[in-house]
């Protein structure tokens, strides 16, 4: 660590945050996230990368260096609802995300309207029929090269194993529910039918295993006996919205380390 | 409704509080609850019990008429962990749970003194071996005809049907976890496990399916990476001990009916 | 109580929920909401309302009989800020908020295209200089017998107390502080400067004391030492948005009673 | 910071958390906690403190270098209600508060079986009439040389400049409001009539301005219309209890750093 800082100051820049963690101090795996200002960064950074690599690669240690300065690429998938969707085109625009939305792909199109009058491109990927194949290339088509990051903003097809790998870029997803309670589909129902007094939203990093990814942040409202499964649903999507948002934000501002099915997620 | 509240005033009692719900305007189940304060009331109380039953037997609804100067007689079981019990001992002492305590079971001896200092009855009921018919018959024995509740905080024993059945009163537990999620044993350590961001925990009434039964209060505390097991089990307390207490007040105002595998609960 | 609950089934009326509420059951102020399902309403309601004048009155009860399928007409004021704006439009389009809305008026012209692609009216009232009385008298005229509610979704201008007489209909305002905390001008800047470890938002309805009127919502978020005022307002547009929101929903919903300077807000 | 770390490593430390912060990356203050592990620490004490001073002196550092094996000596002083005493001494037994209870000082005697429960030493210092100058210097008598830490646990006796200064530690605070709302006595009250729908507790450092030291910690309980002060007062006990507990344990961890009328709270 203290090569690292040192190195740091030794190219001029002034460290505006250090935050680590060790998830056990004798001998367990340990993570660090430095946030430092340099003016002239994008000169500076070729050789500030080549550095680091000298330090740090001879340990073994994994590390990823990027300029803030320089916003995440980031598609939404979305289906009918508008809700997650919206607030995260809503906060971007308020310029509380730091990335840039190159396009919007939906397998419906009552979004269309909404999407195209913030300015941004919105795709239609029907995905009728039990074959998803020629859909999921679409999908791929557009977005290959194009984007850092995926978001599925309460899109409500699978994403197979091969498209992820495909992919190749994180894909965050918002689960309607506390995960691990309720899941898979329906949970409002299955929420409903418990009796439950809270209900919850979870966004996690979608991996091959569904519902069981890595979660970067969940939160709950206080419900009660007089709400169906309709009403429960109602109160949900504000929290689905605001919880997603966190997790997108945190990712884009690079706060969220990925480790095993955990992440660190740095204040 | 208007035979009840018309009832009530023809007895020369107060409405202080009504509160209704039907799960569904158009032949769904109706519940009410209805408070009223009637100077004399222990005097005119076979009266209007009477009266109540000429006015809604007839119809078939379920109705219970109590005198809340009468406290419930609740007994305490636990082991080791203190946290729960002791809020109860100390909110009752406060005057803020409308109950007597006749008497704290537990098959551990540690909690003895703490209960005594409160200046109620402890009685230890060890629980070794696989057979745990004596233990069984001994609290059988202790709550027979002393208890309208038995509360389970933190006691790490099986209630088995048999001693569900022959109890006769309700009877409320805590589950350290925000159930539906990690059901069962060692929820924190799940808990740790899955990465969460939440925890929670769950106060419902038991019935002989483990974990399954009506859900009278739940609430959840955040947490992040650095807290293993053992941490969220220490935050977790907090959580239990103010969901345990709620749900016991609640019960204890006689403001909980249970209706199927759900609760309402009037405000 | 049980007079009205007889009216109401002599109409055929069912009654879909009761909340009453006293201040002091002896002789204190008695509140009392109900909501009741009644077929071909609309024909019946010019006789229920007979009856319940014939009822009340002799006992000098005040008491309001409203449709609640019709909705009331809302207008919004609104100056640059969209946060709390594009919120109710949002939900009212999703049908959340029992209201119309026949006009958003604002000192400023930034919102106009937002406010116009939801499909409604936006009128441009500027209001520079220090006589306020044109741009005062533009707005009455605006509002003048076409609406029941006038919500300031930060409206930046001071509504004077002839104006607020001439509106002649209740007007909601959120004030972005924890009121009685940081009342006036600039509540983020102070909070910044005491050091709060949480900001609040205030929604209540306007009175001639500015800040002072009955309070029908709060709520807070949590803050840190890292935040500077700036940081604080971002932060705090959630909880705003949020807090006018419910306090729009639940007044648009008749649950709201004014009673001297408080609000009995029934559930 | 570099230097830091270096100095550390040389010392043959872990670093375990580092922390820092600053209010403005140009040329604004700096704060840092780091914290480190270090078998026989006791005996290099001396040593690492010595080169801190020789690293950090010479740029004017303020800075404080403590071993968290050694607790601080907290003295509680109290009056006649319970819930923030027994608090911290029930978290205390857990061991969650590295601190040792010298000694706990009461203006009355009802709490004093309880505080001798959990074997720790009461003082009944009584404070009737207005000349306050004799208790005082009993207080301060029994303070002297004895403790690192006072915790007014809802003490209800104003401690003037003078104590302040000869006790010449830090001195924690709860308020039984959202401060700076309802400052001054009677907050339960004052709350009632302005008809709020939060109601808060405040932890601060005491200072010269009462009630207004720079705040550690607060938070909020949702209330209702039904409430009245007396229901807020029982309510807010919980708040007051949690925010005060709270403190006291940053505080005790060395995690709060106080400057100008602020406090960075480090996780």
């Amino acid at each position: 660590m203290a090569a690292v800082t040192a190195l740091i100051m030794r190219h001029e820049a002034n460290i505006v945050t250090l935050d680590q963690y060790s998830d056990d101090p004798e001998g367990g795996a340990f993570f660090q996230r430095v946030v430092f200002h340099r003016p002239g960064l994008s000169i500076a950074l070729p050789q500030i990368d080549a550095d680091v690599a000298e330090t740090l690669d001879p340990y073994g240690v994994q590390w990823v260096l990027t300029d803030q300065s320089v916003p995440k690429r980031m598609a939404i998938l979305a289906s009918t609802s508008d809700h997650c969707l919206l607030e995260l085109l809503w906060r971007h625009r308020r310029g509380e995300l730091p990335v840039t939305i190159p396009m919007l792909i939906s397998n419906h199109t009552n979004v269309a309207e909404d999407v195209r009058s913030f300015g941004l491109p919105f795709f239609h990927v029907p995905s009728q029929g039990p074959d998803k194949s020629a859909a999921e290339a679409r999908i791929l088509e557009l977005l290959g090269g194009n984007v850092d990051l995926v978001v599925l903003a309460r899109y409500m097809q699978i994403i197979s194993e091969d498209v992820l790998d495909a992919v190749g870029v994180p894909v965050i997803n918002i689960h309607h529910s506390f995960l691990p309670a309720f899941i898979g589909a329906a949970p409002y129902r299955k929420a409903a039918e418990r009796g439950v007094k809270l209900i919850g939203a979870t966004s996690h990093y979608v991996t091959k295993d569904l519902d069981e990814g890595p979660i970067i942040e969940q939160d709950v409202a206080r419900v009660d006996h007089t709400m169906d499964a309709a009403a429960l649903q109602a109160r949900g999507a504000y929290v689905e919205r605001a919880v997603l948002s966190r997790a997108v934000q945190w990712h884009a501002q690079d706060r969220v380390i990925r480790h095993g099915n955990h992440t660190i997620v740095f204040p």
